[in-house]
């Protein structure tokens, strides 16, 4: 007998036939004697549907009354899914955030998971019964139902799967499981049977959208065994494993890219002490993210200029207060939004040398200039023009020795 | 200052520009100095579109879940209004069933309310902040999502009216009212100013579906001012009141009809003591309800004809439980598909008589054959062949004086 979280994102119960064959894959470990909880998020297109009505309806929404209306969607398939597990004789029941409680801070629309009451939802496991529980939603002190963001759903299942000390957290998508690069632009990338979860954390933030970020961050703190793994078929996905279970050594394990970066350049900036601090608190202050960062001096110091990446959608705000800022004195800005981030990861790199020279010979060699560099333990990230995304992916994955036989 | 409750149906907030004009209207009485609570129900088509998944996905469905399914209607809703409210700086804020919370019994799909905790809503009341309550929806004592039927809003908006004290509770929709027929068929039909709590239900249980028959019931209980009137004009609506408010004293206030009914006929039953018993007894076990029953003595009083009506539902249910039973022996089972219930209603008829006369004068200058008759105090309904309908409602409309001058 194993305890096991199964979690099944939008495009796994996008319609009744789909709600379905979730329930005969549920069933399945049922009848080999498992306690099973279940994570259903909302059909896809469901919550960007309801998002767009919040939007729509109020440009400045209130984040709790966008948390009552989001979270219908997990509610209407986890009761959904319960009565298709029921129907083919698999005791069911459905719970939603208030009712297991999942209970959150007051975050609305971002909430992070602060404690489980697990008594309730253990109790019915131990009696047989399958819990389907609506992902993605909680309950936060003042009684009012909190969202854990987008994605959310695989956080409240590796949520629960530490809390109630679960064998297994099945994460079924609509991919096979994590790929060395993006199948749909490298044919040749291969499905990796394992992968760290530093890795996949990096791989997670970069671009390759198979797991919510926080979700493999809350696997890593709890050693939860997360699998990732296509909901139609029947292969086996990837597995995300701790650095000392490695038996081979690979050093690279992927190749990412991300398109939604965009660029921006402080050009003559006046070069007092303390002006990175300055400019990079203006944005800290406004929730905006900034991700690889250089800075050169020029004219012999008195002047310096600074660059670094934010998301696309950040990009006309981050502008907006750099122009504002009347303690920062530069010359000009440039954005630069055509820009792809191309990204190597491997927990291997701790080990090995040579890693970064060969990405940037790979580079050079197909004529791909690097505006950026930012490097981490596992991984080594380029800023080029996005343009040569495609190509420089592929040349990558080529390079270290990653395509398929 | 008064506390007022209003009720927006369907097609009231069919979508995105209806519930924004419902948030007009509703700050229209926040400006005014009231204490406002709101009721919306599902958006028009919702709730069919979820009760659909539901009976596909399992025909036996549990009602259990099907609550929980089915309440992410008004969910969506009233984080909508609350959100129309907040742009245009109304403060508000939405409540579901189990957040007020509406407590009721376990009967899921079909509850009753059994106390609504005040508490918490009346303190945001006295500050000035909208309540903008998901109707239809309560929650059960093993902390279940439970429903109140189909029309199970009208009753939430009563219910709450009764529990604060409120002095209005206003019920839009998307008729002008209740009318002394329904104009579809009876174009001179006229807007009733007032009708008593009586006539209401005796309207709202023979077919006028302008309010929910439970919500009726309730408002009578507890002296609820209810008026009926719709979203998208202006003009006052119906006000019900109490039968010794009456001033002006009319015989007849409506004419209603029904399609929805079946006749059933046994034919030369055996006349035992007990006979008609054991005939309504099973169907009563069987959750089938009739209506109209008639018998007649046939053979010297040996054998008897009953007849009756059920809902047409459940007609195919009824034919099987009696021809199944094996303690009532008859000849032959006729059942009619093709009548129709009118009903004269006005609680004048308990001082005038004659009123009955008028009725059956009036359908025999027609030759309009009258099948079975039942009466209430307040109330004659008539069963006639179903091609009669209109011309039947017509006649009497005009017979008792109701058309608009």
């Amino acid at each position: 007998m194993s305890r096991i979280v199964m979690k099944f994102g939008g495009t796994s119960v996008a319609n009744l036939e789909c709600i379905r064959n979730v329930a005969l894959r549920v069933k399945k470990e049922v009848d080999q004697g498992n306690q099973v909880s279940v994570f259903v998020s909302a059909m896809a297109g469901t919550t960007d549907k309801l998002v767009g009505w919040v939007e729509e309806i109020s440009p400045l929404h209130d984040a709790r009354e966008y948390d009552t209306v989001v979270s219908a969607g997990e509610q209407i398939t986890s009761g959904l899914l319960a009565l298709a597990l029921q129907d083919i004789g698999v005791p069911a029941r459905s719970w939603l955030g208030w009712q297991v409680p999942f209970k959150t801070n007051q975050a609305h629309s971002a909430a992070q998971v602060e404690e489980i009451e697990i008594e309730g939802l253990t109790e019915r496991l131990i009696e047989g019964t399958v819990c389907v529980i609506a992902g993605f939603q909680g309950i936060s002190i003042d009684n009012r139902i909190t969202t854990l963001g987008r994605g959310g759903s695989d956080t409240s299942a590796v949520a629960l799967a530490a809390a109630i000390g679960a064998n297994r957290c099945d994460i079924y998508t609509d991919v096979e499981g994590v790929f060395t690069a993006d199948p749909r632009i490298v044919p040749s990338a291969q499905k990796l049977e394992k992968v760290t979860y530093e890795e996949m954390l990096e791989m997670a933030s970069l671009g390759a959208k198979v797991l919510q970020t926080r979700s493999v961050v809350m696997a890593m703190n709890h050693k939860v065994r997360v699998q990732v793994l296509s909901s139609f078929t029947d292969k086996p996905g990837t597995l995300l494993i701790d650095e000392d279970e490695i038996v081979e050594n690979k050093i690279v394990s992927g190749i990412t890219y991300a398109k939604n970066e965009a660029q921006v350049m402080l050009v003559g900036v006046k070069n007092n002490p303390g002006i990175a601090s300055d400019v990079f608190k203006g944005l800290a202050n406004e929730n905006i993210n900034v991700d690889m960062i250089i800075q050169n001096e020029t004219e012999g110091g008195r002047k310096t200029d600074i660059t670094f990446t934010v998301a696309e959608n950040d990009a006309a705000k981050a502008e907006k207060i750099l122009n504002e800022a009347d303690n920062i004195d530069f010359k000009k800005l440039i954005t630069d939004m055509n820009v792809a981030k191309i990204s190597v990861i491997g927990v291997g790199m701790r080990s090995h040398s040579g890693v970064a020279a060969t990405m940037f010979e790979t580079l050079a060699d197909r004529g791909i200039n690097i505006q950026v560099i930012s490097t981490s333990e596992i991984k080594i990230s380029v800023l080029i023009e996005a343009a040569y995304t495609e190509l420089a992916v592929r040349s990558l994955h080529t390079a270290y020795g990653l395509d398929s036989k």
